[in-house]
């Protein structure tokens, strides 16, 4: 269990404040990610219905699978009273759902109680079979879309999570710099992601590497002009440029990080827009400092841009954490020119310029943390583009 | 694109005669293994809002993030007209949902029609907020529970499907002895894990690996009576025994393999254990023949397991083929009591035997085909507790 006892009851009382605020009695957490950050609890087992129910008054109670209930003492800080597993016949039937014996069981403790209940309606893990199956067991809730409650508690990093993130930036830059070694024209795409894959679970200089919430992502060739293509058997090819998309875990706190590795001389234009990338990327670190919105950083961004004559629709980056498949964003703030947070240290982001041109494109990123006096890199690989 | 026009039109054609018999005007489908299977589309992009509308009389509609709609065209098999890409605008916004924009972007086209639509109640990724979006944006569609009607169509495999299957099992194979080769007291999980994921990712003989819909599983020691513990730095012990569960997998499609390795010479409870299972196993593998129903198998093993004096509460197996993260499972046809689906040729499935006691635990399994004679094994490695 990485983090002590009292530092997970800052958390848990944190969340409650935000459920005043929200007017909630109870809130129903289903992301794999706000429950490992609310218990500590970890395993492969958010393919089934699970929750955890958190009161103002009471401790959390986890409730999943009875098999993965089981064990789930081990990595839960939550005493065996408050982990209730649903027996296995309820697993995959039409005719009944595991959140109605859920909602079942928390009524026989005294937990559904008439009043405002939150739930996580943009969570991948909750079904919508799931919701209407609650919905139907808990008549006494009104069911409340609780937005991302949990998620914004997790904004902000304490300092023994600071040291995960960078202990997960060690292992990031350990991987990339493992991609780079490996990377020539010839070689399998599958081949590439073999090398990275191991990197990143071997991790680097007694951290352990924890696995990632999403497989390395190498966008090639013409495809770059497109992010999330994972790999295949595809031949990597002279001449053309490949967009690394990975991260390094420690513990599930994730530090991802872009580069683009050209394979020979890169085209002209490619070159440029690295360069142009590059240049707007420092721009853009330098002005993240406390005190200043997201916002504003974007503007810098899109200034810069306009005047190298590019356009980029897409955000410039997000809040990173805790993660879990399918992704390693924390699903709260964004880089864009309508996020007005204002950042403040602890705060942690995955800054990336990803340029989707047609037919080709480029990567470059870093992940950050926000500190007094300006942005602390987790990561350490050169920002040029890389020529192999 | 590993399959023909053909193939992926039989299988369309397969899923609207189901949609006739469930009086479905159409399909909104949202699993990642279902749009695969019905497209070829393949990217990391299903952590944001995406479906695909099938209709009786018209090509399907893929309409996903703008940022991943550029280049669907790379891995889907549809024209560029029918794939749409809502606006970066609408990406993790408080007021409104890509679900709206998508359920307009199809009216423009005269998509939206008033009819039964089915939608995929339990699939990972339609959370709560796109399913009320959809309803709220498209009055005009009763929306239905199409519970897994398109996974229900993947159950029997084509003989190209066949040939994607036997890939992923020689991965698997190659996969699991690189485990077995590398595994030593001393050392840490994840070290274990590097090793699998590297060969995991490289395939075997011209196969390239493709990533897995669940990362190496390794419960070690006491904590091998639970599944779906994944790995941590925690140093491998002499006279600890492992429970490995990994998929090989070839271009999406997944044959998974659990084994059990002793560190040393196992517990007697173990050995026992192991003994009794593997002898289940093999009676299980026997009596898998096209005409009997899953019921029955499962009654084979349940007379077994009762005479040997053990309990296993947990089915015995499921369907396998086309995985994403987080489950491998195809979410139909299981071997339990309670399952009389008849086996017929092409069928795949994971016959897993995982014994959770207190304390202790072992898991050993076998991916099959079902052929006219009995089963054909996806994969190649003894059977035994191996002891190392």
């Amino acid at each position: 269990m990485p983090f002590d006892a009292d530092e997970l009851a800052a958390r848990l009382q944190a969340v409650r404040l935000r459920m005043v605020a929200a007017d909630l009695d109870a809130l129903v957490v289903v992301d794999p990610a706000n429950i490992h950050y609310l218990t500590g609890y970890d395993a492969w087992s958010f393919y089934m219905p699970q929750l955890l129910l958190v009161t103002h008054d009471e401790e959390p109670v986890l409730a999943l699978r009875s098999m993965d209930a089981h064990g789930a003492h081990r990595t839960a800080r939550l005493p065996a009273s408050r982990i209730l597993g649903y027996p296995e016949t309820w697993v995959h039937q039409p005719d009944r759902h595991p959140f109605a014996w859920i909602v079942d069981a928390l009524r026989e403790r005294g937990l559904v109680r008439a009043g405002r209940v939150g739930y996580e309606a943009e969570a991948h893990f909750l079904t919508v079979r799931s919701f209407l199956a609650m919905q139907r067991a808990a008549p006494e809730w009104t069911l409340v879309d609780a937005e991302q409650l949990v998620n914004w508690v997790r904004l902000v990093k304490s300092p023994a999570e600071l040291e995960r993130m960078r202990a997960a930036g060690r292992v990031c830059t350990a991987a990339m710099l493992a991609g780079f070694d490996a990377i020539r024209p010839g070689m399998g795409q599958h081949e590439l992601a073999a090398v990275v894959a191991h990197a990143q679970a071997m991790g680097v200089d007694g951290v352990a590497g924890d696995y990632p919430a999403i497989v390395p992502m190498l966008p090639t060739g013409e495809a770059a002009d497109t992010p999330h293509m994972t790999y295949s058997g595809r031949v990597l090819e002279a001449g053309e440029a490949v967009s690394f998309e990975i991260a390094g875990v420690s513990e599930r706190y994730h530090a991802p990080l872009a580069r683009t590795v050209s394979l020979g001389r890169p085209m002209r234009e490619l070159q440029a827009l690295a360069d142009v990338t590059a240049a707007g990327l420092d721009l853009v670190l330098d002005g993240m400092r406390p005190g200043r919105t997201l916002a504003e950083v974007h503007a810098l961004w899109q200034e810069h841009l306009r005047a190298a004559g590019y356009e980029k629709a897409s955000r410039l980056g997000y809040s990173i954490g805790i993660g879990y498949p399918p992704d390693w964003g924390e699903h709260t703030v964004s880089i864009r020119g309508d996020d007005d947070t204002v950042l403040a240290p602890g705060m942690t982001l995955h800054v990336i310029a990803g340029m989707w041109m047609t037919g080709f494109g480029c990567e470059l990123s870093e992940s950050v943390a926000i500190a007094e006096g300006g942005v602390e890199l987790l990561t350490h690989v050169p920002r040029e583009l890389v020529v192999r």
